[in-house]
């Protein structure tokens, strides 16, 4: 059920982010160590800043080990601020629209996990989108109704509280609709400047998700490792699971957590659904 | 903005329906004589009923003059009942899901035409959509929109009427969003026995729409064409645009009408929508 | 490096074969248990016989198990003679001309395996391909390369002799080369009316290759199984696994073997190549 | 039969450059005015340079219309030196290995117009590609046969010379085969450096091709041209047709000419094939 990665520090190749590591994205969009599914192989996308004030947006149904338009693609954009998603679709279609990161001006989002019994509840949370947004919604999927529900709790303002409405509120139609456990996430979402990573679940056992350590001390330890010394002191990963074997180079964000990510900084917040 | 065609009648092959005719639908895929738009390569549908229950549909997003599948099929499918549409987007995405026809159970739905200014009234028709077939609707065009209305306003039970509903709440939505001309539309749908196809837009001057006149007289003034020979004397075609250049080959469907046909019948009812 | 299936006997429907085996070819495409590769999502192809002189193909770079069209196609097409065929790539470009099965004539062929070291050897390979087939190589894959050398050899004629001659003179190019096995293949190609598949590889370890025992037996023992109920007495399976755990019901093709399937007969002859 | 645009100068955005002209080479793939198809929706292909040696080529099978990833792309792709290609197949298959431009290291070729009876000649024509380039040639069309053609008589060592000597080995070896117009071109190729265009044709008519004129003439007349006004002073564009209605920006290339463009510098040659 998807993984997914968000890079932020100084602009690196979309190739050594997306496809030099050993178990770089790529490599697990066929062959996932700890993903709830081996293979990601329903679509990617890949969100990217540049010099606009809104991000790229790359996104395809092809599995990415295949598509030769993302290896183009990685080898000649750099960028200090990149989100990447390799899909395993839950049901619905695979079709460019249904494909992770999705975009709202300056907003990405991508996530991985599933609202349960999407059928079930879809209206109700469709219907609790803010009118205005409602045209936008482009594709079929519980995650980008999620992302509008969020943007509608007020994803723009207030990051933490907006989703932690926006779950609540999932959960609360979800058990009005007599499902046990509405939501597994992990979640992120960035304005360019700022990236909120959450990880979470109904049942409290949610998804694999990781951030990178210290880079210095990494860069001191791995001399020979070309990803590593290119980073700036700053630059910071957050991954469904580990780019590689790295001893020391990746820890386990717990479970019910918001992480803020801004320049170096890389803050826990505890995160739990705000109640309807 | 898009053409289709509606055939009943003895099995025909559907390489003879789609590719064989001078003026052939995937001819006008590229080269349209009477559309809004000259190009029609914004994929394509095809519907056909076989021994199943259900009718079969494939759609793809590639132009119809280039899928080599589309052809395979064509060569080697043969039915009683034959849906095929190509599609120029009047701005939603090219997938899959937003390719013609749509399909219902045993029923068939396609559209050529547009619901004035979608975005703004799609919240407004969505939540008109009985609740049990929202999260059925997988695409994001205003065409699909449309046929989950008519099927809410009971299409199963009584066709004429429930489109006519249908049209008159979307006229009655569009016109609150003080939209002037809320819909032009040529539709055709089917359960697998009756056809029934509609002419009407709300400035009357609704898209081009013809049906085959008496098979057998045509059979005998025509005697080398090759579909024309192998058709039952019951085949009816309805069509965007004649499939060529026989003369009395093909008459005008009229503005406001609703064509019904089954078997050789092919009767004219007048179509008006009925206020909300 | 591929997985492949091919069906004869009564007319069955695509769907049965294709998906509803607890091992089908759709769930091998994402697991395979047997596959040098677990993942075959790198396209699929579908090849069947139906009223017409030639077969139809129906190819697609999307993995199998997504395509929507295969699906729609198998619910309705019915044959008595089907190829099937999903895709590992060896390196060449992922794309429907680089799909099995390959057709030309009345003549279909699939193959998993390899030419080893296929860019050293491509050249003196084609221009051994007979002139007046050479233009007719659509893609850029060993396999289709094998299919004319052998179609160059006699295919048409003596189907055991043909093969064997290609296989020897690839051997020979390989060796020639320097390359030490030269050629690894499990291979089927059929007229329509007959099916011949070989086993065999330059090492003497080829890739599995089993086909089905004897149906009347089969069905005595697995009363509720529907595909098995459905099938006449004469129907055979070659494949590259079971298509389940039915004790007894599949048997493995020897080594340096090829099998001939015509009605119910299914006889093993031993293989090898033909020096040039 | 295809429509193609070549620019150097001060690095552009690709949106600016492909999009919104007038009459830009996304218009002119549903729309093209000169063209010999009106339809120019089989496939298209961009190659930029960036900071590394060889440049990027993005390719696709879909409309150029259609393409939310060219545009994507677009908006965030800056480059000095670009080639953009909309495909009218003359026959191959619509597959991106089909589209231009084609790429080998540094160097990209593209090309309009045909080698006629390509089937008839594919053979010989393959069999004089250098060996060692033999196995990089992916695709079918005779437009990449042309490029590998061109290698091997030279290309990266003297242009003009080489595409004169394989005008002349393509002439040479359609007229031996009875075919009395062999070629029909307008072909672009660079190094990253330097660009050559050559117009010419067996029959001496050939498709159109033509030139900016001078920048800074043009700045001066047009202010409000956002396109214009972002333009170094020895920006040039050559293309197949004009790419709006600015009047005296766009001058013809003459028949049997061939254009080298190095920096501001934009020069004729005389061109004539070289007898093999």
């Amino acid at each position: 059920m998807c993984r997914w990665l968000a890079y932020s520090g100084s602009p690196v190749s979309l190739e050594d982010l997306l496809f030099k590591p050993t178990n770089s994205l790529v490599v697990q969009s066929k062959h996932s160590r700890l993903g709830a599914e081996t293979t990601n192989g329903d679509g990617f996308g890949v969100g990217w800043y540049s010099a606009q004030p809104n991000p790229g947006v790359f996104r395809s149904t092809e599995p990415a080990w295949n598509d030769r338009n993302l290896r183009e693609l990685s080898v000649h954009a750099r960028s200090g601020r990149v989100f990447a998603h390799i899909r395993a679709s839950t049901g619905t279609a695979v079709q460019q629209s249904n494909c992770h990161p999705f975009r709202h001006d300056r907003w990405l989002w991508m996530h991985n996990g599933l609202i349960r019994d999407f059928p079930a509840v879809k209206r109700d949370l469709a219907l609790a989108v803010e009118p205005g947004l409602f045209p936008d919604i482009e594709g079929s999927t519980d995650s980008e109704v999620f992302f509008y529900l969020a943007l509608t709790f007020g994803l723009e303002q207030d990051q933490p509280a907006a989703v932690a409405s926006a779950v609540g509120f999932i959960e609360d139609v979800g058990r009005r609709h007599g499902i046990e456990n509405p939501i597994q996430m992990t979640v992120a979402t960035t304005n360019g400047d700022t990236t909120w990573a959450f990880r979470y679940s109904s049942e409290g056992v949610s998804r694999s998700l990781f951030r990178s350590t210290d880079i210095s001390t990494l860069q001191a330890h791995f001399p020979d490792n070309v990803l590593l010394q290119g980073l700036s002191e700053d630059a910071r990963l957050v991954v469904s699971e580990p780019l590689g074997d790295l001893q020391g180079a990746w820890e386990e964000v717990p479970e019910s957590t918001c992480l803020v990510v801004h320049g170096g900084e890389a803050d826990f917040l505890a995160f739990s659904p705000t109640a309807a």
